[in-house]
């Protein structure tokens, strides 16, 4: 291990989480409290903010305030959906940041993000060290999806977990209240992987969860689907399913296409109507039953609820922030701080693993078939075991007037 | 004041609320508790519990048990939606309400709900009168609406707010994220009253607010919102709009209805398509931009999200509950236990004051005029300085493996 000083950059890529913060506080806060690293800089809206030299002097900002970060969601420093191309093709954009590096002489590049944020580090990490340019690059995991590989689960996951089960429960309740029948269709969010959606079958474990669960690793038959809603209704005047957005029928086509066709998708100035999936399942579910219906989208909600984030998340999330720059000033580079369980006397316990960027980057973790009941509309106790530990404990964020508390940065750039 | 010993109905109607439960278990602890009332029934479904002689024995539930009540959204009980006939048209109903107020010597009837309820209190009591059956009837509100005429807010309102308060600014760090363009539409609900939409301005005083704001009191024009949408758009590529489901034209036509013709309303089988408002909406505004956006309904969440009480809410209906039946046993009938509003010292105090049922059941409170801000698409502070106190304090919801622990009650019907 060789002691490397000089600046830091930290950056933030992807769609929000409730805790994509607390990573990056974590990595800030232990960043400006070590020795080595001289400068720590926040990268406004992600790669691009270097990109453009827009870099925000982290240690300009008031450490009290700077910790409301913990618990503030969605992206402080901004973030992008800006995916480099491949060096060999292209490297326009690797000497542009080679030569920001250089500027502030930045030996440390901290990435928080998902798959994409991973590939983005990987390119940059061979780019300098094919340049000769000595910096350790390090990936911060985060995504509500849980869909990295590796990491036993995914900062942000947690949270956005525990407010679907809770949201689900408060909808049982709703749903419930009158003696008349009722059919209610939630939508979620996850287009490939289907955790967001399983995590409504907390709410079954409580006791107030839904009949039916659809996730996107089961090809969905709509008309299998009517049946079954059919049956529950007809026999408990009462039926609630879970669907994830990202359900296909056989032939691969996606659920909420079929709501799009049937509205007759285009308008007047041949824009494309904007469709629910849950309004279209419904709908249908209306049509074969004739029951009161009501389709409900979590929308953006379950992805930056953080007055109902998990602490357990936050916490781990500022752990992996922390580590990642702990483990690069310890000579480590070009790997993602990612999690492994273990249970001590039977207790869940979280420790920080590292995994290579390239296995992250291209690879899609799902849920698997044997988590899934045998009907697979619903899944099996080994989901529980996994997912409950991670919705552990309420968010410490802080309330003024009744209302969080969230950071407000000065964000002044560095010249 | 004369004694009056016997039994009593808790029943709850009308859609749900974070704390009709709190209201509820407020009567029914104070009744438990009461030398006067000899016996404690909860009407299953409101009114029809009565009418179909399902009435839940409340004395056989576990007290540490029904202590959970205060924190479970939706009503226990189960609700209804009937309107009781004019008894001078039909007396049927009400013959056998007699009946079985007679078959259980109730002498004490606490309905818990909106105008509605109010209104089958009165007619009941009004009828108890004429036949000379003695019995004290109390209405004790709840609307998340918060358009009950005469007290100061209702039971419901805060919690709502809040929650709609809390979800607008974790969608305003959501939606600007990126340094892309977004234009975000978010509809809550009142049909006819904006207090519940009016309660993004909280948002705003927090400085993550919403744009613009539109409130069904004030007649809604569709081009001059895209205008100024389009305006705040250009100038800061973000906009946030919060509207009312309710929002009309200056012809009373529902904006909502725009969206339903739109899309060619009628699906094959002369079903109408369910088309959200904030849908709709969101796609003129993309029509008029160019921009993202994003329509977001806040839907059945704003009126169960127990999760995101308001203590003071939560604490104030209990009371409602509890006062209600202490006036009762006092000799007090035909009234609903409402809410005044006083300031000690600066600091907000909420005390219950009685309504007669007459005014409730027959007006609806809107947001005064003088509220909003000039252009009318906004709040002025004597709104904030109205709602503000509404929603102090977190909820003490109990929790269970990282859920809420909502109230299993046995239900045991009463022979």
């Amino acid at each position: 291990m060789s002691l490397l000083k000089g600046a830091c950059i930290i950056g933030q890529s992807g769609g929000p989480t409730s805790v994509i913060n607390a990573s990056a506080y974590g990595a800030i806060k232990t960043a400006l409290e070590s020795d080595c690293i001289t400068k720590v800089y926040g990268a406004s809206n992600g790669i691009k903010g270097v990109l453009d030299d827009k870099l925000i002097d982290m240690g300009m900002e008031d450490p009290t305030e700077l910790a409301h970060m913990k618990y503030t969601p969605s992206s402080a420093l901004g973030s992008c959906r800006y995916k480099l191309k491949d060096s060999t093709v292209d490297d326009t954009d690797y000497m542009r940041i080679l030569e920001i590096f250089k500027k502030y002489d930045v030996r440390y590049f901290f990435y928080n993000g998902g798959n994409d944020s991973m590939d983005t580090c990987n390119k940059i990490s061979k780019y300098m060290l094919a340049q000769g340019y000595e910096c350790r690059i390090m990936g911060i995991p985060k995504t509500i999806d849980n869909d990295l590989a590796g990491t036993d689960h995914c900062p942000g996951y947690g949270s956005a977990a525990k407010y679907i089960a809770t949201s689900v429960m408060e909808i049982y309740h709703d749903a419930r209240v009158y003696d008349t029948g009722m059919i209610t269709i939630v939508e979620a969010m996850g287009r490939n992987a289907g955790w967001l959606t399983a995590s409504a079958a907390l709410a079954n474990y409580k006791g107030n969860g839904p009949d039916l669960i659809y996730l996107p690793e089961v090809p969905f038959d709509l008309e299998a689907f009517l049946e079954k809603v059919s049956e529950i209704y007809k026999k408990n005047t009462k039926c609630i399913a879970v669907v994830s957005e990202g359900i296909r029928d056989k032939d691969g086509k996606y659920i909420s296409e079929y709501g799009a066709d049937l509205s007759q998708s285009k308008d007047s100035f041949g824009h494309a109507q904007l469709g629910g999936l849950a309004s279209f399942l419904a709908n249908e579910a209306k049509k074969r039953t004739g029951a009161k219906v009501r389709g409900i989208e979590l929308s953006l909600l379950q992805r930056c609820a953080a007055h109902s984030a998990s602490q357990t998340d936050i916490d781990e999330s500022f752990l992996a922030g922390k580590s990642a720059v702990e483990y690069a000033i310890s000579g480590i580079t070009d790997k993602m701080a990612g999690f492994e369980r273990s249970y001590v006397d039977g207790k869940y316990v979280c420790n920080i693993k590292l995994f290579d960027l390239t296995i992250v980057a291209n690879t899609e973790k799902k849920v698997p078939l044997e988590w899934l009941n045998s009907t697979r509309d619903g899944l099996n106790e080994k989901f529980i075991e996994y997912a409950l530990p991670l919705i552990q404990g309420e968010s410490q964020l802080a309330r003024e007037d009744g209302l969080p508390r969230f950071v407000k940065l000065k964000k002044v750039i560095a010249k």
